[in-house]
């Protein structure tokens, strides 16, 4: 089987995988109207490539908090990777350094922050972390994290609760007992992610960054007012995001609410966005609309589960490709040369 | 089978109702065009949730005409509850009791008002009435609802003459034998649907208000012609409806013809709405765009089909729960925090 | 099997006629795009029905040209009805006349002007006419029709050439050799299509005002630039067609042409559409955007097929009961109360 | 089988060709969605026919570049005619002439351009260049080609880089060894496409001009700033296309893009389009869009692989006739006549 595109390893992965690992995977919110919208908004921008430049020379780095990567595309924070492969986070943290890109590791990592770590030595990653109920246990894990060398603290701020995922809850879906929340078994006996807080507000930002010297990013941002609120709150960043559809439905698809929150920040922070990256052409319809970087989830655990480390690598260097020619065949040779001039928003 | 969502039920009524009922629940005039833009409608409706804001207390409570609700949900008036299950409307009425919502009664039910009323004693009951050719007929039944405790009077004005349902004339459609139109069985020896008055005008809202002090609703107004009418007539409140897509087919489901009503009413009266509710992010949408509370029609009969009382509590508490969490999701904590704001049209 | 709908119709002649003869009366131009559209463009346009008026007297007459009908529905000419029943266009004449319809007879027809006039004395009938490369052929049929009492002229107009329908192709359609074009075969040994005159203009118009009294019909405008110059050649009406989707592909459904001609045309003439009515609601519509009457074509070959001249009787009962009920669901009790004013046309 | 409309060749084709054949000619880039938008955005695009004009007499001729063509269809270059017909581009060449319309060369053509003209001496040919990293390679193509008689010069501008066509990775695709790309062959022991120069910029214009005194044409333009540009360096003529949906997936359908590139131009040079041309409608309406000629490349193919010279010509006389059909239902009688005015673009 020729793995040419993402969507290959989405065919294996649903192959192979135990059916209740795939759904939980694959899962949306309700109706997964954002889930497949995240996809399908992506078709109703067009392309308006300019011809006849030299693009035989093709930089396609980028700089996200200062720091280098290889391309614009990242690993999305999601919990639970020993689903897709035994190695779990460790694989991806491998991989994400073997590209030299930016691994978000989730506080619901079924590796923990210092294997993670060890794992893949001097990689450039971020911390995912949802603030519990108990605030001393994020407490510790912020410290841990910035201990680590984790460069950015990425606070999650669509999830007060978790929504209802059809599938999951038919399948009764719950993580197999071989394994753990490794990142929060030292604080707990039984961990429920009901213990996180649905009573964080803009004023827990103040609290995070007391307790750090790390940037703060908010991810789950969808509107021009909380984007306002972030900068104004002192953030480093902000990830668009619906959280790839497994929160509320009938959200936009992020790269429909890129735009806005784009043009309310007015590059005082950098914005970032996941949710339907499915080829290198939509890593230059998100840049060309003003996000810095993307990020992948459920590709990540596809290409894990093809075959761990290595399999992540071939989705993101698939996705290098496509967007190295992307960029050429659009005319750009440069990400500084990505701008809004470059696509098209159809009425459709 | 795990009863997640509304969906479920409908699937178990699909398949345990005597087809010839489910026709019946199911159809819609012509080709069924409204009944399923009606549902349809919601998705071109996206939220705009914001984040970060202290979710952990959520009040879902709402009244109306006065009355508080557990939430704002009701069941909307439909006949002939005993063919989706032996006890009919007395389980209705006690189902909506136990949930603290109201209940709209209809004229076509099974069971008397006395039978309803004796079911679920201090139940927040309506009555819905159709205007009869005999009006002695119309003004015994407003007293005795009255006297009964009813609460308010819903008056459908959108069936002068009942429409078209294919399925129902293929499957030669009648009640069966065993049951009866409680309600009217006193005045007839045989009770038909044509003794409806199609000569029902403006006027009658007088001739109404003439028998009974309770407040009188309107049911069916999709215009912000007829709803300016309605106010200056002196009603108390619009349920938006097209009758569940089986009345004219082919005018705008409901969601989409609220906003135009609640402009053109401006807060004089309370609006409402029915048709096309299927999650609790409907319910939160359609509050969002103006009403004051949401009926469900079919779902109802659905929860009746899967275990009577009982069923119809678990389809309640479903869409009680998505409601609050819906609202929670978009960063609301009460329902006076839900407003036009919280959602975007899309042209789509 | 119980004929509910027209396109029960439909089913049955799909089932019953030989594919040839189902398929030449089904066939569109090119990719049959028109065809479908003059369907679905009916379900774009939404009633803003009214409530609360007094519809119990209904009256759904009209005139056209001065002539008092039952509805504004009339049978538009099509060719070939013995291909749908052996009497062919006499069942038309007969059930035009018992419903008091008008009957537009074809140039085509399989039966000669005068079989049609002795099958239904008094019937209000028009005559279609082809206008002949031999132009006496055309003024012969011309002062036949009207010596016959057909009392009115409906020029085709958008048949220079006849386009290419595909499926007619592939069979090797032509009339059964039982089958005669009754009007022609006095003129011709052999009658051919092809011998349509290409070479029509406008200034015909005044050569057909000289042969005859009868009022003149365009058949087959679709822009306000035609509906203009034929107001300004003196014709007494237009009927809004694209020839069912036969002719030129991919122009207006005729429902979404209407408002264009009705505008340009300023009540001058009057103005009738045909193609797409399936419905009795269709006929509303399309009043409301000013057609004076409608006329069917397909829907009545299905009628033939059914059972002669009583299945187009069912057919015509069928469109005028819908008819009714839908004027009166909207509010209206007479055809004088139609107006734009009852229906929106949506973005979509 | 009745060949009886483009989509006839395209089955045939698909039927009897290699399935690696076959897939290479229908293969899109990416998700092929460019690819289909070329043709479904003929549909939105409505003709607004005018009636009652003489159209006896049809001339359908016009000139490119001065030089009279039979019709407004020629020949786009595509590769390897020899996957479709053992003769390859010399029976293209030959279906040509017969047809008295343009045929573009491919650069990778399997037949030799001195092959190509002695098969059909005196045709009218433009020769395609892709240009090579060896400037002296392509120089020496452009010079046979004027001393053999070619026309123009075609310089393919949106293929810097081969884009990604997944189903020919999975065949793995590459030329049988038969075949040759003959015009190449006298400089390459082996001839890969990635020779092509992807440093080429608008100062190369320059270059070829100093090469050649053959007219210019660019193809590949898709927006009004490069189409401003190509006319700034003097070329002759643009060819609006996006490679057939080959090269960067998700480029506007040529035919949506043609109208910004013709009102950039403004007349100074003529804009031609290839891409989802099928039937003789289509070739209207891009000339009342603007466009002076189309160019077929898919049907050219499935007409070599019907009956290789012949079946082109099949393909060809097919949208000829129809093409003058469509003219005359919408009452034009000569290419001049055609405008912005015959057609209307919906919003869908």
């Amino acid at each position: 089987m020729a793995m040419v595109c993402l969507s290959d390893f989405e065919a294996y992965a649903k192959k192979y995988l135990p059916k209740i690992a795939w759904d939980y995977i694959a899962a949306g919110a309700d109706d997964c109207n954002t889930r497949d919208e995240n996809i399908l908004a992506y078709e109703r921008i067009c392309f308006r490539p300019r011809m006849l430049r030299d693009v035989s020379v093709m930089d396609i780095r980028t700089k996200i908090l200062g720091t280098e990567i290889s391309f614009p595309v990242g690993i999305a924070p999601t919990g639970f990777h020993q689903l897709a492969w035994p190695d779990g986070e460790k694989s991806t943290a491998r991989a994400a350094k073997a590209m030299s890109i930016c691994y978000i590791a989730s506080t619901y990592s079924t590796c923990s922050l210092e294997e993670i770590s060890a794992a893949a030595p001097g990689g450039l990653r971020w911390f995912q972390l949802y603030i519990h109920r108990n605030r001393a246990v994020s407490q510790k894990l912020v410290q841990r994290a910035e201990a680590l060398g984790f460069q950015a603290l990425v606070i999650t701020v669509d999830l007060p609760y978790t929504n209802k995922r059809r599938d999951d809850i038919r399948n009764g879906f719950r993580l197999p007992p071989h394994m753990k929340l490794k990142n929060l078994e030292r604080d707990f006996e039984v961990c429920k992610m009901s213990l996180m807080d649905p009573s964080v507000t803009w004023n827990d930002i103040y609290w995070l960054q007391s307790l750090t010297h790390l940037p703060i990013i908010l991810k789950g941002i969808l509107t021009r007012e909380d984007a306002e609120l972030a900068v104004r709150h002192g953030v480093q960043g902000i990830i668009v995001s619906n959280h790839g559809g497994r929160q509320l439905d009938e959200v936009p698809a992020t790269i429909d609410a890129l735009a806005e929150v784009v043009e309310a920040v007015g590059g005082r922070v950098e914005v970032y966005l996941d949710g339907g990256i499915r080829k290198g052409s939509d890593v230059l319809k998100a840049l060309a609309l003003g996000a810095k970087c993307v990020f992948i989830g459920r590709p990540a655990l596809w290409g894990l589960a093809y075959k761990g480390e290595e399999g992540l690598q071939d989705v993101l260097r698939i996705l290098q490709d496509e967007f190295r020619l992307s960029m050429a065949l659009a005319g750009c040779t440069s990400v500084s040369e990505i701008g809004r001039h470059l696509v098209h928003i159809s009425k459709l």
